[in-house]
This record gives C-alpha cells, structure tokens and sequence, in this order.
C-alpha cells in the first residue's frame, strides 16, 4: 500500500478522553475511532491487526479440529427463556422488539444458540464430539464503558463451544482449547497466564482466564510466589489467618458514640482491625443479606453470590433496610439478632473467639462475641485474599497483580444440555445429555493488550506477527528520482516475495515519516536516502536502536531473517 | 477435512417451508439452518462458501484501490436525525434503546456512519479521493422474510463508500466499482446483467443494479431485444402508446350499474381497455394521491412516489378515502372534480382523445373525457412496463424478465455531505461539500443466485471458484484397506498442493457418499474402488456425466488442469 493513499489518520496529540496506552496508541496510530460511548468504528490499520489476530485464532483452533461457523446476532428471546438466562442477564443484555413485537436480544454470547443449533442435530454418540467457533460482534452494555476497546459495548469475540458424550470427553476438549489458547496468545507475542476463574453467569463447574499481566488491568490476579497457584481475586483463597483460640470470656456492651469505621474502632478500643468482625449487609435481588468478615478483611462478592446460588444485582443495602435488619444505624451492624434471609460467616471469623462486633444498637459495640455461642450463620469463605496471604496448596506467600482478561474457557458440564433437552442416544441405546464446554477470546482486546505490553514512549511495537505490515519503505525524498524509483523497486520485489509493505511516498519530511512508522509500529523500516548512489539502504528493526547500511541484495535475506526469527510464515 | 468428523447435517428431504431451489439445496446441503423467521445460522458448508464469495469481493475491490475498515452496527440516533433518515427509514430498521435510554439503531446501512466518520478525517483535497468498505452483518426487519437468504432480516453485505472532490471523480469512482462488480460476480459464475434503477430510500441521482435473471426473483427487469437498455421495472420507461388524435367529444354520463372493473367495462361499452383511463386513489404519508393510467395500464408506484419527493406508507386509500376525494364508491372514480392532495395524469392519457373514465358518481361512468378541457394535473410517466412495450432508446420491443438484486451502485453526490456538513478545502481555499457514491453486494443472496443458476436435479454445481471444497476423495469400502490407505494418500497430497479436499471416511455405503457430494456440490470427485490394486481411480466432475478411470500420477494433472479451465489460482 502506498501511504499517499491510504486511510490512516495518525495524531500528534493524545486524545482527552484516552486514559491508557494502548488506547491512546490505537487512537493515535489510526486504528479506531470512537462512534459513541464504548461504540468504535475500525481503520484500516485496525482490521488488519484484529485480522491477523483472528486468524491465528482460527489457525490453531482448527488444529484441534474445531470447525467455524456463524450464528445470528439477534437471538429470539425464547431461547433465553428456555435457558431460564432472560431474566437473569440484567441490563447488560441489549433487548430489542422486531415489528410484530416480538422479543429478541443482541447475543451476548451464545449458549443458547448453539445448544439450540446442536440438539437439532445431533441424535447419536457417533456424531460426536464436535467443537464448533465462530468470531462475531458481542453486545454487552456496560455500565461504564472505557479504556478504548479494552472494556466496550459492541466488541469481536471468538467463541467456541464443544460437545461430548460425557466428562472424560469434556476434559480432553477443554484441554485442547486451553492449549490452543496457549498457543494463540504465545504467537500474539503476549506474556500471559491461565488463572483459575469463577464460572459466573455463563455457569459450569471449571472455568480458567487468561490473564494478561498489565497494570492498567481492569482484573485483579493472585498468584503464588511458590508454586503454580494462580487464580482471579472473584475465585482466589488463601489459608485462614485466624488467631490463636483463646478462652471465651463474657459478653459485654459498650458505649461507643461517633465510633463508624474500624479504623475509629481500633483507636477506640486501642486493638488491631483482626480483633474485630465488621458486618455488612446487601440487598441481592430483593432480599437482604448479612456478610461478616474480620475487620481487616473484605468481602468477596462472588463468593457470596455463588453461596445463594446466583445474583443479578448486588448492592450495599440502603440505611432504611440495614435499620429493619439490624435494628441500628450504619456502623453498628453485627451478627447477633440479625434478620435477614441469608447471614453467611466467614471461616477467620467462626474460628476466632471474644471478637468486637457492633452491637445492633445505635452507638454500641459488643466485646467478646464468639461464633456458635452468640450468633449463628453459614460458615464458608466469603473473603477476598490479601498480599502475603498464605497459598492453600504449598503455604508460601500470595502475590496480587492487575491483569487484562483476554480469553476464558469454561466446563460447562450438561447445565445447558439438561435445561434445553439436548441429549444423544449412547451406545448402550440410553439418552444422555451432552457434556458442553464454552471457550472465548476477545480479538480487539487482545491487540490491546499486545499494545500494553509492546510499545515504548515512540508508539506501538508490533510482533511481526500481528503487524498491519511487515514492512516500511521510506525514500528520505521523494523529489529525488534515484531515491524514489529504488524505494519502488524495493516496495514491488518485496510485494511479489509476499511480504505486506507500506510505501512512504508522501510528500512530507523524512522525520514526520519515520514518527509516523514507529507510532503504527511497521516491525521492518528500510530507509532509501543518499546511499542509494552506492546501492544501499538502511535497515532498521522497531525493536532496536541500531540501523545498518545493507546493500541492496541484501534485503530480502534480512527481511526472511525475520520471518524465521519470529516463527512467522511469510506469503 | 474428514466427513466422519465434519458437521455437515445433510437433509434427504425437502424441508416444507422452502419454496425455491436455492433455499431447499442451502438446507438440504447443510449450509444454513433457521432460527426464527429471517435469521438464519451459517454452518460450516454455508460459511466457505460465503467466505469465498467475501474474498473475491476483497480481492476486485482492492485492485480498484479501495480500503476495508469496519464500523460498528450499532448506530446512534443522533447521525440518522442529523440526514434526516431516523423518521424516514420505518418498522424496516431496528431501533433499540440502551441502558440510558439513548437511542440506536441497528444498522440496515451505513451512509450516516461513514459520511461521519469522513467529515471528521478529512479536511483537504489532498486527502481525496477515497473508497471505503467493510463486510458486515445488516439488520432489515423485513415485512415478510422469504426464500431463505434471498431475503432475510439479518445478512453479510459488503457495503463501500466512495468520497470524491468532484462529479468527475465520482463519475470515476462509480465506474470503477462499476468494473469490480462485473469482475466479482463473472468470478462467482453468475450470468448477471446491470440495469438502471431506481435510487430509494438512499437517495442520489444515477443507480444500478446487478440483476441475476431467475425466475424465482423478487424483481421484474426491463430489457430491450435490440439494444443495451436495461432498468428494473421501478426505474423502466417505454415509448407512450397513445393512440391516434381524433376530434374531442361530448362529455356523456352513463349508467354503468354493476360495472366496476376494467374488464365489466370492456364488455359494457364493447371497447379495449386502451379506451378507458382508470383512476386510483392513494394514500400517502396521510396525503391523498390521485393517478391516473390508461385502462391497459398499472401504476408504478416507485414514479409516483419519486414525483411527491419520496414515501414511506404507500397504500390504496380506504374506501371512506376514495369517497371523500371522490364523491363516490370504489370503481367510479374519475379526473374530473377529484379533490386529493396530489393528481398525477399519466402520459398517455393525457395525449389521448376521448376517454372513458369514472364519473365520481355511484354507477355512472362518463364517456369522451379530454385532459385540458375536461381534467387537470401533473402529467407525467407513472406506469409499469409492459412487455411488447418500444424501447425510448432504439424503438425495439421491451421484454420482462425476473431476476435477483445481487448487487446495487448508487451516485449520491452531496446528498449526505450537504446535510451532515461532510466538506473539504479544495485547490482555490474554498470549501466544498464531498461527493459520494456507495456500493452494496449481498454476500448471502449471492450464494443463493449461484444456486439458482448452477444445479441438477441431484444437487448444487459450485463453480470452482466459490466451491465449500474443491475435491472430494470417495472410497467405496472403507473396510478394504488398499482402498482407505490409497485415498488417505491421495486426501494428504492434495491437501499438500493446497487443494480444499474432503476425504469421505464415512462407514456410508458408496452411493450415500455419491449423492451427499453432489447434493452439496463438490466440483471434483476421485473415487476410490477396486481398480485401485491396478494404481487406478474413478475421476468425475460434478458438472459432467463421464466419468473416466485414470491413474494416480494423473491426479494432480488432472486437478491442476480444472484450476486452470476456471482461472481459478491454487493454494
């Protein structure tokens, strides 16, 4: 492609609303541009890389004998219902009524479909397993959309589900997908990790995302400093910290006016935040729930949701309802007495004896509350961990880091299967529901996440391969016939060798062109000035400072160099 | 691809709903499944198909220059008030709020969007001229879906703009796409014709569409015996066939009782239908419309709307309209007197003496009606074709054709730039609004054209060029090893070539296997049997009864020879 005609508008300036890298970097190399809050709009510089991207995607699922095809986006609602999902998916779901209104939604993803698609098909054993993808355009509307195309409201998504006959298929299939994820996110050149997950709305039992260390990550990851243990903050545990058992002593109520936090608490009572239990209460769907963590503890939302079997919306609860069940103003919340439809405990709390909790009484605390004796609950992990926790498998510290999700895969087990009728006839003549596993991958935000991990303060650094181009010529001036028909010569032989080249043919400066190049991060500039008179040009790689004087016969052994380097097929 | 691993639902019956061949065979071949009414679901035959016939879209477009990009299909309302469209477009477009209550709508097209996009880019000649496209998934709530993909209310279109600085440049582009559709659909294999047409709700001055001729199209094309003349019937114009002057007449009042159609009053006044005028009453956007034709004569609609500036609702009247604008019943109606918003007189009324018209009474007509001396209004071309009809270009006769809409090119000119202040500064520091034309191809409808115009009674006959795979390998009984071992040799070589091969693995009988490939088209079919002990096997082209054994170093020949004959390029 020769620059002078191409639709790339590059921008000095860092847009206003652009807050991390890789979105100004994608704004300011011409790959996007926004349309409306979380609705971009892709250049040509931007396809081409969410298309190479795609089609490794497509490359190495297929290696695992996955087989694309490609559903609607507007989902009939009925198939939501069947699921018992339509309710369930809350704004987020974009809903829309045809003209004989009837209900249907923009897929969100696609459970529903392609378990629809498959039951319809599929009769017997022999016709699986089966694993089938697509890469179509999700809707999701989020409630904040932001950081470009890491977090928006219409997006590219590979989504693959498999089925098999029973768990043992199941593993080998999610197996597979977790090593092509490997694969795909290695030859996207990101330095990336599976994290074991929570299944969320989507459901199943195992469920793993692949998470892209980055600290403008939206995620937090809790990895073990000691051994393999790596999970999302929704799903990570750790060993509880309980102190040691000590003699329960007497209750006793104190008066503590003006005292709301537990750092007011520690002061007060001149003792450490794990001294305390702090309870807070949510309302979740309508009903009210009691959560009590230790005071230097907070708690997890997930976990507890998991605990009543599901939430679409979980809010703190307004004062008016935390006063029904705690019969207090907020801040004196606390365990005993309370009324509420579900009162969970964590484990630190339940194991630990003569706790400060709030005494359910305007400006009161109780000392010395003790679990089983003063108050009652479901015990279980409710808490989120904290750095220097200690990991559950080898006991050595947890690390807490921020990461970008840019795959998930997930065990769906016959959750779908069983709830839409989609069964086969086994060998043995019986019917059985199909065992599902749900595989996705986010293609913008991927690139954006490559964006995260390879530019510097120049712009962008593409992996060779991922790059909208190979490949830059640049004739330091056009006005000079030498310098421009051997920049041609070299855009034409590098073409016809199937490499993917920009010729910077505009009439501009030599240092706009080369600000230019870096910025959309062309991983190959060739450089045509003076040296031409001697055959020669200069090569320089965008990951390196060095140029070099190579003559003309040596470019395309430099340039297949590469290739080979970076494990690229060339043409 | 192995077939025992392939999704690949084969139907041996006709599915009850599907009333043409294209739609039947993309069923019965396992191409498309149904999801509701108009969406439709691309399994793994139907996307290679598709994505063939989006590959050749890319390659013809690329040589003429043009760049992909791809917009979201989520619109705001705020650009389709802004060219005036939101209200104009009706229940065609889906509209659907978001969490905020905002307003999108799911994009039918996306002239707003990348008139948008242009005004925000581009700021000077110098940028100019540019073609855009993307291929997309359209969303057209269609009033009634039919006929499989042919017209559904979810499809891939490819859909490119063209900004020009000036008419010339638009003249340019448009004849370059021109070229590129010629070019796209003669590589899918479809005889097709472009025929002048009429521009709609996109607005413009000159338009073309690709028609495929097939009888079972939506639309009627108008083309001449003796010349290039070709339009859709809502755009053709033929030579008035108005009959020779005579002396103008008394006006008489008859009694008609019981006479109400064309054909009562033939009979009842023992005259051809070209001595009457027959007058209806519309309404239009909450206007009444009046026109008026000759007896032997039907209103096209598409005239009439352009000559009030563009409809939406475009109904007959409702008998209380008819009475109110004419003062009579249904079948009565005349020129004379009638008070509607608008009158429109066709040309060959008002050219001829002496007509029988309606007398705007209960069972009366009246004989020796003269436009000028008896009624007025605007006079005008606003009927149909019909066959037999002189071409205004040669004077040969017209003939009608069916045929299917494959592609459309619009000139818009300034049509959106002046409204959405799409401008640039051209050479003489003046701003000038952008000139544009846009460019749609339906990738799905395409697929069904080919079908309709490449099939037996056995099947699909892809051409090469857009065939799901090019070869299949048959072995007759997968139990003889020699048999399996051979063709598994053969499937591995082709496949090494860069031959799209299906290797039919299946525990099938042979002629299961036979009929599954021609129903679902595979050009070429090597077949493995018996001869194989003499190094032979059976080699038959989908398109030809021989079949003839040759040997196996002939294979690759033999293939290479067929990619050849179709100019179709190999791996």
């Amino acid at each position: 492609m020769k620059m002078s005609k191409m639709f790339m508008p590059t921008l000095r300036e860092v847009p206003a609303d652009a807050e991390i890298t890789s979105h100004q970097l994608m704004m300011r190399a011409g790959m996007i541009r926004k349309m409306a809050s979380g609705v971009y709009n892709q250049l040509p510089m931007g396809i081409r890389v969410f298309k190479k991207i795609e089609n490794i995607v497509r490359e190495e699922l297929e290696k695992k004998g996955c087989q694309e095809i490609l559903c609607s986006g507007l989902i009939p609602s009925e198939l939501w219902k069947e699921s018992g999902r339509w309710d369930v998916m809350g704004a987020e779901m974009m809903r829309v009524k045809d003209r004989n209104d009837r209900d249907f939604c923009l897929g969100p993803t696609h459970e529903e479909v392609f378990t629809d698609l498959i039951r319809q098909e599929i009769t017997s054993y022999k016709q699986l397993p089966l694993n089938l993808y697509q890469i179509q355009v999700k809707y999701r509307d989020e409630r904040r959309p932001r950081f470009g195309v890491m977090r928006t409201r219409t997006f590219t998504m590979k989504d693959a589900y498999s089925f098999d006959i029973d768990e043992a298929g199941l593993d080998k299939s999610y197996q597979d997908m977790y090593d092509a994820y490997t694969n795909i996110f290695a030859r996207c050149g990101l330095d990336n990790s599976p994290v074991q997950a929570d299944t969320g709305a989507i459901g199943g039992s195992v469920s793993a995302e692949f998470m892209v260390k980055s600290e403008v990550g939206e995620d937090e990851i809790v990895f073990c400093s000691g051994c393999d243990y790596a999970a999302n903050m929704e799903k990570a545990v750790s060993v509880n910290t309980s102190l040691d058992k000590e003699e329960m002593k007497e209750l006793t109520e104190i008066h503590t006016p003006n005292v709301h936090t537990i750092e007011d608490l520690e002061k007060f009572f001149n003792l450490p935040a794990n001294r305390f239990a702090k309870t807070l209460v949510y309302e979740v769907d309508g009903k009210t729930v009691v959560v009590v963590v230790r005071g230097d503890r907070e708690v997890n939302e997930t976990k507890v949701a998991n605990a009543i079997g599901g939430a679409v919306e979980f809010e703190l609860a307004r004062e008016e309802v935390v006063r029904a069940v705690t019969k207090a103003g907020i801040g004196f919340a606390g365990p005993i007495g309370v009324e509420a439809d579900y009162v969970f405990i964590d484990n630190e709390v339940a194991e630990q004896n003569n706790l400060v909790i709030g005494a359910n009484k305007d400006e009161y605390h109780i000392q010395n509350a003790n679990y089983g004796r003063d108050f009652e609950g479901t015990v279980g992990d409710f808490r989120n961990v904290t750095e220097g926790d200690k990991c559950t498998k080898c006991g050595s510290e947890l690390e807490i880091a921020r990461g970008v999700e840019v795959g998930h895969i997930f065990k769906l087990g016959t959750k779908y299967s069983e709830t839409m009728g989609a069964n086969y006839i086994d060998k043995d003549g019986k019917s059985k529901p199909i065992v599902m596993g749900c595989y996705g991958i986010g293609i913008e935000r991927t690139a954006a996440a490559i964006i995260e991990q390879h530019h510097d303060e120049n712009g962008i650094i593409w992996p060779l391969s991922i790059a909208p181009y190979h490949v830059v010529v640049v004739p330091v001036n056009i006005k000079k016939a030498e310098q421009m028909e051997a920049a041609e010569k070299i855009y034409n032989e590098l073409q016809s060798m199937g490499v993917e080249v920009l010729l910077d043919d505009r009439d501009e400066r030599v240092g706009v062109k080369f600000k230019d190049s870096e910025l959309v991060g062309i991983p190959m500039r060739i450089t045509v000035g003076k040296d031409i008179t001697d055959g020669k040009v200069e090569f320089k790689l965008r990951d390196a400072q060095d140029k070099e004087l190579i003559s003309l016969d040596e470019i395309k052994s430099k340039i297949e160099a590469e290739f080979v380097k970076n494990n690229v097929k060339l043409g």
